[in-house]
C-alpha cells in the first residue's frame, strides 16, 4: 500500500517520540512491502516562533494532502503561564481538527498485563479489559450556541445533535464492533435529554444495518461507575461529546498506564493519530520520553486503513519491550533505555508472524 | 430540640429500613434529650394503589408542615415492566423535590475501614476517604428547553443558569466545608462552558465571603479520574446538575459499599433524607433488608440540625455494627442477623461519649 503521511512532532518531546514511531512505520514498511512517504511540518509553539501561526498554511495544506497526520504533542509551559496570550499553541491542533473535519474521537482501552499492577483498580477487576471509545468530536454543548445577558447574571450552553453528526460516527463504531467483538453500547442520559433520544433513535435504526452487532444502552451516570465496576463487560462504546470527554479520560486512568495510550481523530476525508499524553517539556530532548504512545499511535494509523497484520506486528514487538523490560526509565526507575533505544528495540521487533 | 418529622416509608424495603432509622432517632432522643414527633405518610407505588396518586395531598402538605422528610425507598417492578405506565411511583419523588424546591443534593463518599475490601480500587489509594459531593438538583441541563424540529433530525437541549441557583447552593458548600477539612472543589468545564464560567466566577465572589475555605477547581473530565486516581484529595466537591449527577454515582462505587450510602436533598425550607439504594422489591418482608442506609440517612438529618455530637453517635453506633459483625447476609453470608436486629443493635449502641 501506498501512503501519504503527514508528520506533525510539535513541541516538548513531540520530535523526539515521532521519531520513533516513524521508525517503526519504516519496518513495517519493510517486512511486510509497503511504500509510505513522510513530509514534515510545523504546528504549534515552535510554529508560533517560526511563522507566528500555530498552524500554518502550509501544514494545513500538507494535511489536506496526505491520506494521514502522524501527531507528535503540542504545547509550552511559556503559554501555560500566561492566559493573556491570544495566539497559544493547543489551537494549532483544534483548528486542524476542525479544518479537516475530524469528527470522531477514538480512544482504546487496553490493559498491559505486564503493567496491571500501576492500575488504581484491583488486578480481577481490571485484568483482560480491552474496550474502545468513540467519542463525537465536533458537536454538542461544547460547540453550540453559548449566551451570557448582558448583567452577566444569566449564562447558557446549547447542547444539539443533528441525525447527520450522529450516523456518521455511528456507521464508525458499528464496524469497529464488527471487527472485534460485536458488542457496541451506546452511552446516553436518554431518560432526560431530547438530544440522547434522538441519539438512541438514529443508532437503532443504523443498528440494523448491523445484524450481528448486540447493541445495548447506558445512561452516562451509569457508565461512569460500570467502568470501575467491571470494564471487562465493553467492547465498543459511543457517545456524544462531552460525555466521550469525560468516560473517556475516566477510561484512560484504569489501566494506570496512562503515558502509553494513543488516539485517533478520523473525519471522511483525512485521519490523525496522536497519544494522550502531552508536551513533557521538562523531558525534552534528555533521550528518558517514553515513545511507545507515539508508537501505537502509529499502530492506530496502520488499523485505520486496514492493516490489521501490520498494526498487530507493531503491538506485538511493543508488547515485547514491555515484557523485557526494555523500557524508558518511567516505567522502570532502573532502566538505562533512552526514548531512541527503546524505539529500536521495538522497530527491530516487527516481524510477519505468518 | 423539637423536630417535626415526616416518614415516607414507600415501597419495596422501604417501611423496614426506615423503621430502624426511627428506632435510632428515638435512642437519639432518649439519650441526648430531644423530641422529635414523627408522621407517616404514603408515597409511591404504594400511594399510587391506595390514592391513585404517588404523592397525594396530604403526603405533600405533611412534609410541608414538616422540618425535615425521612424517605424509605420508592419503585415497584410492576411499573418497571410496563413503559406505558403514565402514572409512576418515581414521580411522586420527583414532585416532592420540586415541591419543596429542594436544590442541593448532598451525598457523602466515605469509606468504612472493615468494608475496604469491597472497593474497586486498591486499598492504598481508597483508604481514608471521606469526601462530600453538593450537587445542584433544579437547573442545568435536565431541567432546561428541550426541542426537536418537525422532521425529527435536529434535537437539542439548554444549559442554563443563574447567579442566584449558584448562589444558594454554594453558601451551603462553603459552610460544610468550614464544618470539615477547609476545601472547597468547583467541578465544571469552564474552558469550554458559559455556564461554567458563570458557575466559577459566582463561586469565586462568595468564595471571599469565606477566606477560611481554600477553593480550587477542576474540569469534570479531569475529576472523573481524579477520583479514582486519588480520592482522599477531596473534602467538598461542588458542582452543577449534570456534572453531579455523573460524579456521585461514580463516586458511590469506589468505597465497595453502595448499599450502605445516604443522600440529602435541601432546600431553603425543607430537607428530605434517604438511602441511595432502591426499593430492592425481592427482599420485601424477609428481613434481610440492610437498615445501615437509612440509619445514615437518619444521622445526616441530625446533622442538618446542627446536632453533629447526636449524628457521631449514631455513625460511631453504626460502625460498631460493622466491626462486630452485626450485620445483615448481604455484608456477611453466614450472618444471622435479621434487619430488626441490626436496627436493635445500632440503636442500643447510641450513647453520649460525654
Ligand atoms: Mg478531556
Ligand atoms: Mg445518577
Amino acid at each position: 500500500m501506498n501512503l501519504k503521511i503527514a508528520l506533525l512532532p510539535g513541541d516538548g518531546i513531540g520530535p523526539e517520540v515521532l521519531e520513533q514511531a516513524v521508525k517503526c512505520l519504516q519496518a513495517v514498511e519493510e517486512t511486510f512491502n509497503h511504500n509510505f512517504t513522510y513530509k514534515e511540518a510545523l504546528v504549534g509553539a515552535i510554529a508560533i516562533e517560526k511563522k507566528r501561526n500555530p498552524l500554518p498554511n502550509t501544514t494545513l495544506e500538507l494535511c489536506k494532502e496526505a491520506d494521514a497526520v502522524l501527531f507528535g504533542a503540542i504545547g509550552d509551559p511559556k503559554y501555560d503561564n500566561d492566559p493573556e496570550a491570544k495566539i497559544r499553541p493547543e489551537q494549532g491542533l483544534l483548528r486542524l481538527r476542525k479544518e479537516l473535519e475530524l469528527f470522531a474521537n477514538i480512544r482504546p482501552v487496553k490493559i498491559f498485563p505486564s503493567l496491571i499492577h500501576n492500575s488504581p483498580l484491583k488486578k480481577d477487576i481490571i485484568s483482560k479489559t480491552d474496550f474502545i471509545i468513540y467519542r463525537e468530536l465536533t458537536g454538542g454543548i461544547y460547540f453550540g450556541e453559548k449566551k451570557i445577558n448582558a448583567e452577566g447574571t444569566v449564562a447558557s450552553d446549547l447542547c444539539e445533535y443533528s441525525e447527520k453528526e450522529i450516523s456518521r460516527i455511528a456507521h464508525l463504531a458499528f464496524k469497529a464492533a464488527k471487527n472485534r467483538r460485536n458488542k457496541l453500547t451506546l452511552v446516553d442520559k436518554a431518560n432526560v435529554l431530547e438530544s440522547s433520544r434522538l441519539w438512541r433513535k438514529v443508532v437503532t435504526k443504523i443498528g440494523e444495518s448491523y445484524p450481528e452487532v448486540v447493541l445495548d444502552f447506558l445512561f452516562v451516570d451509569n457508565a461512569a461507575m460500570q467502568i470501575i465496576l467491571n470494564p471487562r463487560q465493553f467492547d465498543v462504546i459511543l457517545t456524544e461529546n462531552m460525555f466521550g470527554d469525560i468516560i473517556s479520560d475516566e477510561g484512560s486512568v484504569i489501566g494506570g498506564s496512562i503515558g502509553l495510550l494513543a488516539s485517533a481523530s478520523v473525519g471522511d476525508e483525512n485521519a490523525l493519530f496522536e497519544p494522550i499524553h502531552g508536551s513533557y517539556p521538562q523531558a525534552k530532548g534528555k533521550d528518558i520520553a517514553n515513545p511507545i504512545a507515539s508508537i501505537l499511535s502509529a499502530a492506530m494509523l496502520l488499523e485505520h486503513f486496514g492493516l490489521f497484520e501490520e498494526a498487530m506486528a507493531v503491538r506485538e514487538a511493543v508488547d515485547k519491550s514491555l515484557e523485557k523490560s526494555v523500557v524508558t526509565p518511567d516505567l522502570n526507575a532502573k532502566s538505562q533505555y533512552g526514548t531512541g533505544q527503546v524505539g529500536d528495540f521495538i522497530a527491530h521487533n516487527i516481524v510477519d508472524s505468518e
